[in-house]
């Protein structure tokens, strides 16, 4: 087992990253401080890790609610049949509340347990690739609205993230991929290295290699941790070096309706977009944007514009994106492999006319 | 004008406390980062102050949501419908959502703006006495849930606290009454001094004399920032004391259906109730009950149990309070005037009888 550390002051966490660590029950207990607990989960996931999970916490009063698989339910609608059920189990001040499953659970679930009397204890036991290496990890929690995704949330650290690998075992291959994107995220980022290494090992993670795997989820991890060490609440431009490909990646998830592209793949385009747009502005050379594009790909997520999506629609769409500020549009681009900036200095017309030609060759 | 602080490190704001502060627009101004203004009221205190408010906000963007007046409303509902129309004007995080109106307004203003897009700038601009010295102040934010008041929010805290205590000249009386509670609690729980002086001053008040008014608000909102500072988010137990009376209170509230007590009305009440348990206990003299009854009774705020509320419904609505924990009831009770204490420590069926003999008797 790998443990590392969120360094947040007061409400600094461990993440644990291992095989087999559902079933240890000392690991989840050492952080559970009153004695009843709600493990929120869905359809998909409670069938599957619930009675390992319920089993390693025997001696506590535990309970679950089940909510329906999909992107589509994290919604305000959701949030509020978790309250209502909390309130007729009478759940007070001192639960926790422990996420069992992918980043719709972990966003729900800590969203509720954010506002549920104003902040209860929560733990993440995230089952997906992309929620072990993003999701759980930094304290966004939160709900989409039909005019955004993400829109409404909160900020609200948990007291440890579980990420049990072996989970992956059940992942369908499409989420591995999707998570993927988040992985190459980091070495875009931050990590040219690792960037190197996931060229050379991308198609052992696909097989599902374990020790590829816990390598790739703890550089993951780390740089995240680090991230978020640096500025928490997105203040200082730090933060969002992580949502390369995002701005994109969201307007596309939006305009296809949510849940037709996973939000890996979106992020995924997204990047490749990020590049061959940081390659017009004459920031990253073609030989770049072509080692991207080849990763993105090999990972098995499209690197491709939507067909359907129009351009005018989508940048429509980034304008409301969160990354807009004083009006003004701001996209992580990059300058390297392994450096990512935060800028707003860039000529509108020609991002519209790159999309344009994206698109058209599509 | 006098301005305190309440200290809470990078989170520190200030209160301002005078008359016609609302026509004074560098004060609001210079705690306004970004560009864009949503100030949101209801429909009873827009007509009265929302044209003053943003004639001193003149060079700013500012535009207004008016909600519907009265506790009823305070209810997620609510929050989703300002997040669509935050949404709808394409609101981006650099927004500064003021809230202008009572505690109900702040407290939903202030949970919205914890939460759309993860938490942008807050400013409280409370109209009623109840609202100044106690909601607007702390960053206690949430709005109620059928099963009970204030269930769902969170702890976020205002850029700063303008009080104009010449918005007081168009309260109701009856709502008047209602802020006194939380006044007088303050000299119960930690101001003996005050709370003498309150006893002469009273009258004053309800006169609606200024400078009376001025002393009294400065006296409690310093006395809840003292509190705040040393327990924001409500773990040591100091915060809590500000509880006195409000879990005998948040049951008659919720017993007689929110709106037809008001809220101080039942604070007053249960502040009574926790001194004449007290009594039981033999913590507090009958001479203290009486000084106590007195002054609330004088501040016009009632003092008797509800009859149509039984006493096994106050217990049932009291097990689901915030301030059960580990499955024990604790309630803030008195040990002296200007000393209240946190306990689980007393005889449940001692409480039922005093309970039952103080309804008997009603």
């Amino acid at each position: 087992m790998r443990t590392l550390k969120v360094d947040l002051g007061s409400r600094s966490y461990p993440i644990y990253i291992g095989e087999n660590l559902l079933a240890q029950s000392g690991l989840l207990a050492a952080h559970i401080s009153g004695k009843q607990i709600i493990v929120i989960s869905n359809e998909t996931i409670a069938p599957l890790y619930m009675d390992k999970l319920l089993a390693s916490l025997e001696n506590l009063n535990a309970h679950k609610i089940i909510l329906s698989d999909g992107e589509r339910y994290k919604t305000l609608t959701t949030i509020e049949s978790i309250f209502d059920q909390l309130l007729e189990m009478r759940c007070a001040r001192d639960i926790t509340i422990i996420a069992l499953g992918g980043g719709a659970v972990g966003d729900i679930s800590g969203f509720a347990a954010a506002c549920y009397q104003r902040g209860v204890d929560f733990i993440q036991v995230p089952t997906t690739l992309l929620s072990q290496v993003d999701s759980s990890v930094g304290g966004k929690t939160g709900v989409n609205h039909p005019l955004g995704k993400n829109m409404i949330g909160a900020f609200y650290q948990p007291q440890c993230v579980l990420v049990d690998i072996s989970t992956l075992h059940t992942l369908p291959s499409r989420e591995l991929s999707a998570g993927l994107a988040e992985v190459i995220k980091y070495g875009l980022i931050a990590k040219k290295p690792f960037f190197n290494w996931l060229e050379n090992n991308i198609d052992r993670i696909l097989e599902f290699d374990s020790d590829a795997i816990e390598y790739a989820v703890e550089q993951s991890c780390l740089c995240k941790a680090e991230v978020v060490a640096s500025d928490e609440h997105e203040k200082n431009g730090r933060r969002a070096l992580l949502n390369l490909g995002h701005t994109f990646g969201h307007a596309i998830e939006t305009g296809m309706g949510y849940g037709n592209w996973l939000h890996g793949e979106a992020v995924g385009c997204g990047m490749v977009i990020a590049a061959q747009f940081s390659a017009k502005l004459g920031w990253l050379s073609d030989k770049d944007v072509s080692k991207i594009s080849r990763l993105v790909s090999t990972a098995k997520l499209p690197i491709q514009l939507p067909k359907e999506l129009t351009v005018d629609k989508m940048v429509e769409l980034m304008a409301i994106d969160k990354k807009v500020k004083d009006g003004k549009l701001h996209l992580v681009l990059l300058k390297d492999i392994g450096e990512a900036v935060l800028t707003s200095k860039f000529d509108h017309d020609l991002l519209y006319n790159t999309l344009n030609e994206l698109h058209n060759n599509t």
